[in-house]
């Protein structure tokens, strides 16, 4: 036990402050994540310095973001992927397309280094479902077209934005952009996801007599940690970024998550370790950037977040109308975990600078705060006026 | 993240090698944690080197500890402390303070300072019911009146080596044994108990109706964590040690621990953390210090060790027969992870020598190897010809 009272006390501090800002911002319904940004900003180095957290903080922070990526991981089933259709797979695709682009092409106008661009666009490519499936099931409007075509494409949007992720960090890894490195790296990506996809539940498949012949409890958490931990290394060594590993962990193990109830076993270490990340998120702004440039930069930024879902989700739908295709833009727009990973990856690899960092953040804020209440009013006529059923809450981050 | 190769190289290697052990052990019919344990002296700085512990493992290892020891506590129910009888309490007390004597007693023969003396007694005391749980579990015994006799005492037996480490600690870091101290630092620990018992389960009662309204999932895990990392910290900034708040705050929880599912949740969390708890006490464990000496004094302890749960834990039961009496001091004989925390804490006060931790190690190991086969032994008479059930293993370390 370390009984040196900074590490504890922080430990405890960094706790309580990030749940209860995730708390305040739930009952004002705005999303936990943000709230828990905002305990890192206010009490972190560059804030009150209340709490300048420990290398130890920080580290438990990275675990927290490997769990949170394996949690993103084991909800995605890949049968989904291919029962949720076309439609929804056209809708992802051009929704990582359309932002990628809008977002390197900004960058590159404002002269900011390629490699930063990158990482900025990669971070505005991913949609965080969270807050739509939330909101959509307040309006019990889940059963809606346009909401089947959002939450399908939800699911191929976390493994496109993690290959994603992968290309931008070979890139920037290798000497220079050349174009036959991206092939290889692209190659290897979508090998990497395809084989965790379908032929990795294969092999937990045949690891289940195995494991229920195992003495230790909980056989399955332990073997899902320990592939969890492994490839997250052997992503950093092949260099990946260790939430990558994660996440394609998870996808092995999603099949089987319900039945071994791993879901929720994970979830309960997630409830543990995931404010340290995010309160890390916050520490880590340098509020010393804001300028009005910054403003402006960060608000067009966050435009382009926006539109580009708009635009890159709304067109593969716009023959069912251009009512659903504003429906499905406007569910894909909020950002979430994924996009935060991927700056926090960049400025830890000292290729995202503190401001590029700051930008990322505020766009993240700014879509997850502008897109419930027009989703409220476009999905207004899906409303069916039925008996009020008790109110039932989906699960958010 | 941390990108940090060595960090999350040790994550992954620790966690395989610990659950590795701990699975052979357990298929071995050895108690887990003494695999954990092995496993941290063969790969350890003193063994293989293959792992030298960095700071964040250590920082780590103290969380698995607190989490260790909340679960503990989660698992003390304060009302079946009323309820197991007096016959109960006195076992544990009469368990608790013969190895004190006989430990603290031997280690002053053999010229150790007082301090270290008292941890070592300390470390003793207390009894550790997994294993004998398990065994009796599996030979369907758990309803003889033995049984039910340590089942009872165990309650009692963890609270009192909690109390009795705050007075050790409380002595240690106060000027010298003066007698008034000690009186101060008893009452103290045993008002902390009883508070903890009897008063926080009404406080968690009465904010059980405001958890209820709270937008966070899972509000009263989140609660239960805030409030075992906060009197973690409280204890140390007292002069306690970290665990002996986590264990209260468990304590306070116990009652609402099945209701809220919080065992569960946080053994959830164990299974992640407590295998680098047990593989830094291996890690820790100087295997230069072995010699014909230490090893006389290791035997000599644990001997000690032994004779004092039979007799201690004996005595209060002999008018029920000598029979019964040998069953109940052999059901109490293994200790497990309270005693070695608290040889950790003198080693971390540098207060108990390297070659003190090893002894206590070693009689762990020879208490928790030596009860089982030789209660099988004992309790055989009781063993009732029936029908075989499926053999249904009760829940151990």
């Amino acid at each position: 036990m370390h009984t040196a009272d900074p590490f504890l006390f922080q430990l405890f501090l960094i706790f309580v402050w990030a749940k209860l800002f995730g708390e305040i911002f739930e009952q004002l319904r705005l999303p936990a994540v943000l709230g828990e940004i905002l305990a890192g900003v206010l009490i972190g180095p560059y804030g009150a310095r209340l709490v300048v957290p420990t290398d130890a903080i920080y580290a438990i922070a990275g675990i927290g973001a490997i769990f949170l990526l394996f949690t993103v991981g084991l909800e995605t089933q890949p049968k989904d992927l291919i029962s949720v259709g076309r439609t929804s797979l056209y809708v992802a695709l051009a929704g990582i397309g359309m932002p990628v682009l809008f977002g390197f092409g900004y960058m590159m106008l404002r002269h900011h280094p390629a490699h930063e661009a990158m990482f900025v666009a990669a971070a505005m490519a991913a949609t965080s479902v969270g807050i739509t499936a939330r909101v959509l099931g307040d309006m019990q409007v889940l059963q809606t077209f346009a909401a089947r075509i959002v939450l399908g494409a939800a699911v191929f949007d976390d493994v496109l934005g993690m290959i994603l992720l992968s290309v931008v960090v070979g890139i920037v890894s290798s000497a220079g952009l050349a174009w036959a490195q991206l092939l290889i790296t692209a190659v290897e990506a979508v090998g990497f996801a395809l084989i965790m996809m379908f032929y990795a539940p294969r092999v937990v498949r045949r690891m289940e007599p195995g494991l229920e012949r195992m003495s230790t409890q909980d056989a399955p958490l332990i073997i899902a940690l320990a592939i969890c931990l492994g490839l997250s290394y052997a992503a950093v060594k092949i260099g990946m970024a260790a939430i990558i590993g994660a996440f394609f962990a998870g996808l092995a193990f999603a099949e089987y998550s319900p039945r071994w109830n791993l879901r929720s076993r994970v979830f309960s270490i997630n409830e543990f370790l995931a404010p340290y990340f995010f309160f890390s998120m916050g520490a880590r702004l340098n509020m010393g950037v804001f300028d009005c440039k910054l403003i402006v930069s960060a608000l067009v930024v966050s435009l382009l977040a926006i539109l580009s879902k708009l635009v890159g989700c709304g067109l593969p739908v716009l023959r069912s109308g251009w009512r659903t295709a504003v429906k499905v833009g406007v569910g894909m727009v909020p950002r979430g975990e994924v996009g935060l990973i991927v700056a926090l990856v960049g400025l830890q690899m000292n290729i995202v600078s503190e401001s590029a960092y700051a930008v990322v953040i505020l766009m993240t804020a700014v879509t997850t705060l502008v897109a419930p209440p027009i989703m409220k009013i476009v999905f207004r006529d899906e409303v069916v006026a039925e008996p009020a059923l008790a109110g039932r809450r989906t699960t958010a981050m």
